[in-house]
């Protein structure tokens, strides 16, 4: 296992961590150059980030800065109630990998989707089994256009109170199953790094509950395992999606899990992720960082 | 599957559903008057309502009104930090035995614990395998001493956000590992109904999101299916604790799941747990029960 205490050259900054300072939007190119100062080597910006910035431009700043992406947030959403929606989702998943492509990222991240509807308050059926099946498929399609440029899929499962609005993935058995189902060669998108084009996205918040998360750790082994995201379970967590905690400050054990996770041959960033609005999102970006880098050191 | 829609004979109603009535707390006595009204049934109480009660007083009013119950909450609650906690929690538990037995419940639910001092925001450890290895053994000696008053164990798996404070055993497949583990002949406390000594209950909140639900289900068979709890996942759901949806209110297929249970020869009750602050908690204790029994009819 890799020794984190001494420096953070593989700690990387999801911008959704640092989307707001002192509670006011914090645009990408601000967020990329307060990570460059401080040293930090790699980011996993969102969609609406880098739309907002513009793809070129934001590509230029990361090669100004020398700086690496850990991922791309975020394609997935296929679920839909009709074909025209579901068409709609795969071409969006379609501009994600482009742009993933664009701004030299390891991988996609999937958020899947839930039941149509839901994450606006009106699920259009309770179908779940439905919803899973047309996750599959949509993957599935979105893997061959994925290939033609090389750019690998994470499928990242959510914690199961997720389970209705954001993603019906819920567990790393399962996203395997759908890895092993869609591509049980693991068809190597980057044969050198030996990454499939097909893994998943571990996120130590939706995960570290599972009883055979070990297991199934090791059953994705390192061709499967293509993001590690790390921050802590609070206790008690005060809101479904946005009171997640600073590494150290809850129960999840990292280091136990990084150590299963590099113990399979991972040897990429851990990418801090975390959503907290009432805490994080009101303090200033550079405290923040400075946080996430001594807690990269102590904690993960 | 049986018709629900006509009457209302398999529902009951955990108490902890009008625990408040119009936010005011209502005594145990007044609940089981307000259901003998409405001709229901069976109740499930819990252990505060009934020892503020009397339990010699809640058996007799059970015998006036011919009233059964679906279940007793709760047992459990097992990992401690040292040997004295756990045993103070075994004598507990062997208190909930007593009680249950006291008013003919047909199985102990056991909601089987966390992190300790997690609920109490303090958390003494983060290694969940500790606190799984002391739930298995605390459930294992103490079934020794259900087995000498024939009281059948319910493990209730609960959903994963409440792993760290409440329950580390989250999945019905992990409830059954463990039921295989500890009594793998299934031994049955009442021959007659072929009625496992340990067994599960299957709460729909807890286990709607799992891939896996209908193998399990399987998997347990009658044997196993010790108790069917029902209400509903809200989307959006707005408090990790309190806020379950009437059935029929939210996504959850439970005419699916019940079909599923009742395919394995469940024949028991569909009990109604609603934990809800801001609405049904503020609503009439008599409003709230025509619900359930109207949604009993028309959504389970």
């Amino acid at each position: 296992m890799r020794d984190f205490s001494t420096d953070h050259r593989w700690l990387s900054i999801n911008t959704a961590t640092v989307r707001k300072s002192r509670g006011v939007e914090v645009l990408l190119p601000d967020i990329i150059e307060a990570c460059a100062r401080r040293g930090i080597r790699a980011i996993s910006p969102w969609r609406d980030q880098v739309a907002a910035a513009g793809v070129d431009v934001v590509a230029r700043l990361l090669k100004t800065h020398d700086m690496q992406l850990s991922g791309y947030c975020r394609g997935g959403m296929f679920p839909d109630t009709d074909a025209k929606g579901r068409q709609a989702a795969y071409d969006d998943n379609r501009r994600a990998i482009d742009e993933a492509c664009a701004l030299g990222a390891p991988c996609l991240v999937l958020v899947v989707g839930g039941l149509p509807g839901a994450l606006q308050g009106k699920p259009a059926h309770k179908d779940i089994d439905l919803a899973r099946t047309q996750v599959s498929y949509g993957i599935a399609k979105l893997l061959d256009y994925a290939g033609t440029c090389g750019m690998p899929l994470a499928i990242e499962p959510l914690h199961p109170m997720y389970a209705a609005e954001r993603a019906c993935i819920n567990t790393l058995e399962q996203a395997l199953d759908v890895c092993d189902a869609l591509d049980p060669m693991k068809s190597g998108a980057e044969p050198g790094t030996r990454r499939a084009a097909l893994g998943v996205a571990v996120d130590a918040y939706h995960v570290w509950w599972d009883p055979k998360l070990k297991a199934q750790i090791e059953r994705a082994g390192k061709n499967r395992l293509l993001a590690l995201h790390v921050c802590d379970w609070l206790v008690p967590t005060n809101d479904l999606l946005n009171d997640r905690g600073m590494m150290g400050d809850g129960v999840i054990d990292l280091p136990q899990l990084r150590g299963w996770v590099e113990a399979q041959g991972f040897a990429g960033y851990s990418e801090v992720e975390i959503f907290s609005s009432a805490n994080w999102w009101q303090r200033d970006i550079g405290e923040v960082l400075d946080m996430c880098i001594s807690r990269h050191r102590s904690a993960v």
